[in-house]
């Protein structure tokens, strides 16, 4: 075996010239497709259903069991700008761990907008750009999502509207800031600017605003609007698909020294990047070919993995969207702004949801906001990279893991995602370092509040 | 020629395993190496007159003629971590311009501290640790060498103090946390912990600080504390040597592709960033190989090269440092903070100074911030990377060459040094946005005070 270096950073020409679409190898049960239901008839929803809201490909995208869909040269040209990315061996960590375990981290943070976002970002644009749409929308919170459509949509040429939820702009104006640099417009949710916002500003003049309040007005300008789309950051498959370039890569570039991973961990909020950090190590246990332990850590704050339930549920909490499957708290669940960074989502990717069902993914953890903070400085501090909260969360999973390598002195190959990096996320590392950081959990009496809003389904 | 692609990242294998030292082909003339003067004897220097300062093999550094020092191994282990780092060609950035130039540019930004700074902290970090040194200090005023410095000494298990501009921690409270997180300690400059800072706090108890006063205070730290060294980031032909690993990559990454630089141009402050990106280049120049065009870009506020004197000079304001032979405003020239960034030292580093005066450095240009953030704004649009204010100052001067290249119909290859991204300097971008970026340069008036500080030597 090759002596694997501190990073590896492929060429170009190793690049994934397809994403990997997991539902091409996963089983379905008879009936078991039927990932959306139309809210108006409660019916399985149909690509067609969804053309006022996306682009037609992507629709196809949301359904589609080839394997195999091919990124589009202007996509590929793109990725070229900040991809491959690198994948590191954490030597300095093992080190300090005293852990007989290799440890190994893919870091997406290498791009301005500071996560794996930027990958169906810059795919969702292009896809829009050639259908003849002008106008994107879109919501942000933590504001990764925001960053990079933004950026996808100045390199496209199509404007954006980004609906910002009110308390985040105010608590992290650079977010904003960076946004408007790239030339997107910001509306601040709720607005008057829509009937859902001016609903919502009726009943509660100073509304902080929330996600779901941001996601119904982004989807209401979108199909009340001419030649306008509205686009998602997470959840979707056609996300998921998108994501996958990152562990294609990861495969190639492990493979190159003769690494195969036993453990892999990605932090999860709406499951976008586990999902793309997994795709190609899934592809490989579903047909049988490796058998890789999978974990996924939530927020303990927001556990819908951990302790939701598997049903179909509004991906929104005004109910205007499509039904999904997927592990959810309920959308009338409100997730506790206390916890930092994102993954504060009700709901799960319903492709990771079903991998979770059918025992594909192994594990799912949840994790105080206390343990990813010491997790994230201590990494920092042996590696020299600074992660974003919600990576930190697999951070926190990966030393729990090396560790008990450590007490059964097995040399176990474990390889983590690190989505993205913290340099627009200091005020939360300053709460930690000041005390200021506190543990939560809901209630199962709160649990219970947002479970009775999931409504009665056929399923 | 093959098709240059949007980046190029070499293998690590390609990565230099030696630093260029570009006074091995500088022409001196006799006598004319008295870089440095002894502040007490202003008689030359010798490299033991700095060992209570400096570790003592950069204080060889700082006078050796040797064309090449080998990188140490646990050096070059740290740089593969982050280098090589990435040669683009702004093909988007031509194509808006309307350009048959091709604009290249190499791209520092890809590590936590976010520009070229971190290529000679961890050299200099390893050299004191090699000799046993247990604490260093620095001083931090933009926050770009602090944070690279705490990234250096956290890996090689070194303690830290930074003195902190006062006025600057509360400007970027991030930046002071990002240090924190790294585990220096942060002193807030000036302090009540050191003579010059007791000395200024006297005569002005609310007095915000600055970089000259942090100097002083860094420096009395260690010279009066066991096992303590001093460190500084740029100015220096130790940092210059360090930096030189940019211009050794940026030459075989444009090799690779036949390409030959005909401009080069970086952004100016104490100088490291620009030496070490035209290092390889000008070794061809000094040595009649080529003959690119160099062009050093500084703020109009701060314009040592474009209208400073060549003279010896302290590198501190508070006169405790030995004098070094550069282009000056004088060691008493405030600089305004009205410009963002860094950028804002009286001096320049003394190599490039005499570059500059034996005609090796063809031009120096003065940049007012409207010019620099109309250029990074266009940047970031196309490019999808956002720039430190100081590489704006590059950016703006290669967006002129191209627009000259427009007129003249000659399709020159353009290279520039991107020095940093811009992640922590977001307050500076949204006062653009609002208006609020005033352009400043220094009356002729303020000038002569600044030259009043001179003080008479014999040269």
């Amino acid at each position: 075996m090759k002596q694997f270096p501190n990073r590896v950073v492929l060429d170009e020409t190793h690049t994934p010239k397809s994403w990997y679409n997991m539902f091409a190898d996963m089983p379905f049960e008879e009936g078991e497709d039927a990932f959306m239901l139309h809210p108006g008839t409660m019916q399985p929803a149909k690509p067609e259903d969804l053309y006022p809201v996306f682009a037609e490909e992507l629709c196809r995208q949301e359904f589609t069991r080839e394997r195999h869909i091919e990124i589009p040269k202007e996509v590929r040209d793109y990725y070229l700008s900040y991809r491959p990315s690198p994948m590191y061996r954490a030597y300095a960590l093992e080190k300090l761990l005293d852990t007989p375990a290799h440890i190994y981290f893919k870091y997406e943070g290498q791009n301005t907008s500071g996560s794996h976002k930027l990958n169906s970002a810059i795919a969702q644009a292009y896809y829009n750009k050639k259908q003849g749409v002008k106008r994107l929308t879109t919501e942000t919170g933590a504001g990764q999502w925001g960053t990079a459509l933004s950026m996808a949509c100045a390199h496209f040429g199509l404007e954006l509207e980004v609906f910002m939820v009110k308390i985040s702009a105010q608590q992290k104006p650079y977010r904003k800031a960076i946004i408007e640099t790239f030339g997107a417009d910001i509306t601040l949710s709720p607005s008057n600017t829509t009937n859902a916002g001016r609903g919502v500003l009726e009943n509660d003049p100073d509304n902080p605003g929330s996600l779901g309040t941001a996601i119904s007005e982004a989807v209401e300008r979108a199909v009340t609007s001419e030649n306008t789309r509205y686009t998602l950051g997470s959840v979707l498959n056609q996300v998921v698909i998108h994501q996958s370039v990152i562990g294609l890569e990861a495969k190639e570039q492990l493979g190159m020294y003769d690494v195969y991973p036993d453990i892999i961990i990605g932090c999860a909020g709406g499951g976008s990047n586990f999902a793309g950090l997994m795709s190609a190590f899934m592809g490989d246990r579903l047909t049988g070919k490796a058998k890789p332990y999978f974990i996924a850590v939530e927020p303990a704050a927001c556990p819908s993995m951990t302790r939701g339930r598997y049903a179909y549920d509004f991906c929104d909490t005004a109910r205007v969207t499509p039904l999904a499957k997927m592990y959810t708290l309920g959308c009338g669940f409100m997730p506790s702004t206390i916890h930092a960074g994102g993954l504060r989502y009700h709901g799960m990717s319903p492709t990771l949801s079903k991998l979770y069902h059918d025992g594909f993914i192994d594990e799912a953890r949840g994790a105080f906001q206390s343990e990813i903070f010491k997790a994230a400085t201590i990494f920092t501090r042996a590696e020299g990279i600074l992660p974003a909260p919600e990576s930190a969360h697999a951070i926190s999973a990966a030393i729990d893991e090396a560790n008990k390598c450590k007490e059964t002195g097995v040399a176990k190959n474990i390889l983590f995602g690190l989505s993205g990096h913290g340099n627009f996320d200091l005020g939360a590392y300053m709460q930690y370092m000041e005390g200021n950081t506190h543990d939560y959990a809901p209630t199962d009496n709160e649990l219970e509040k947002g479970f009775a809003s999931l409504i009665k389904t056929n399923s």
